[in-house]
């Protein structure tokens, strides 16, 4: 099963929510786990939407209690790990797909690129990213996917 | 989802791993996941049970390369945290299953009382420990996802 | 510098912590760093004994704050890994000296014994241990001492 | 003691060798402990640096021996945490100074201040990021000196 990670605040608007939950929706239709963070946001949209279309969701929580994972989670892992889970997150993940994001969604990002992990970046304020910019969430998904199944050919 | 967690040796003989292997099987079939360390020996047997009954199998590595993984994961949490991510085997689970078992083993087992995660044991080596000791899987299985629902009520 | 472990409760009595401080003092009077968990109990009485002798002392904590280390630490590590700390106390050091202590310092005796970190014990209740127990802090600091040396020549 | 992290590149040429050398110098007299990832480059020249003029200097490791730290390190910490031992360098830092660097560095920047970690940069490429840019090694210590003895008070 191929894991698709997705990073972003966990505070985002409602605009951001509905391109996180498209998001979200269509990486269970492409049959892949979409693994996130687990807490709000852009984490917790993209949860619900792919949990709502029948995926399988890995949240990769800060703490130590299920009762803190978003309900699109759908496979919480407790790591009692802090900010140290986000390093998870990111090595979890066959591709990443950041949304809008703060400094926490920056140095997940800039990790990928130390990684190899292949990025991309949808309605994102981080700039000077060596990483292409999707339009749709179409877009970034069928990118994520086809770096994704090519990372482990 | 349930998470039951499997702990055990990455070498282990053909009545252990058929022991493993049917404890998979019942964890799945009580639809719950299972979580272990992802590579061979009591891990391996448990996980392709596990799969083999359809049930989802996550699988905690030590390592960063999915490639790692028994053929039983289907979910594989790819760390590279080395032997903390036993740690992680053990906070992820709601109760836990010991079969045979090494110094590993052991260790994560003293951490499961340390943590309060409901341990059981099955074909056990590991002395002085304050569980129980199931004689079958399904006395295993069956006292295990007991205590998982009760800890999250 | 070689690198002591001490490891034991986070509460004890006063006899143990007499003991635990008077290993500490062996250790900086070795010119060992002395590494713990950094809290209290068994980890503040070493700790408070090799600083008042002048040694290192390192101290890898649970949280994130210094304020929540013993008064002997002088070099707080804030991890915010939670209990996955445990295992760096065990890998940060070249020898261990385990005093008294219950499950906490049993999950770490047997990574002790996984990893090949050499182990003893001294007052310790912990059972059915492969590793040798010291009548006194003198013969625990000279054994530990030795080892260190033995394992990085 | 104060802790001081130094953080940049694993390669770095003469002049940024030159400049993370002076820093470590100029912690060390001020009496912090110098706080690095304990391998090459920028992390090397720091560490001696410090190590030269009577320092401590803790070197965070991410694998499991204690011969990959660099020469400058006294404390080395073998964590065996791969990259996630990126967030305990800043984790256990009071202040940070980033030398150069590249992605590594970027992700440990933008941990700072999702953290809360002050951070000052020298000879440093990061682009837009809200962090003082010191001219030189003095002024880089200086601030970060002042910064770590704020944070506790």
């Amino acid at each position: 099963m191929l894991r698709i990670g997705v990073i972003g605040g966990h505070l985002c608007d409602d605009d951001i929510a509905a391109v996180a939950r498209r998001v979200g929706e269509l990486v269970a239709w492409e049959g892949a786990a979409l693994v996130c963070g687990g807490l709000g946001g852009v984490m917790e949209a993209a949860a619900v939407g792919a949990r709502d279309a029948g995926g399988v969701v890995v949240g990769i929580l800060p703490g130590d209690d299920i009762r803190t994972a978003n309900p699109g989670v759908t496979i919480p892992i407790t790591t009692g790990l802090g900010e140290a889970r986000n390093v998870l997150v990111v090595k979890a993940s066959d591709a990443v797909i950041a949304i809008a994001g703060g400094w926490g969604t920056m140095s997940e990002a800039a990790l990928c690129f130390k990684l190899g992990v292949p990025l991309i970046r949808l309605k994102s304020d981080l700039q000077n990213l060596p990483s292409p910019i999707a339009e749709t969430p179409e877009e970034a998904v069928e990118w994520a996917m086809e770096r994704a199944r090519e990372r482990w050919e």
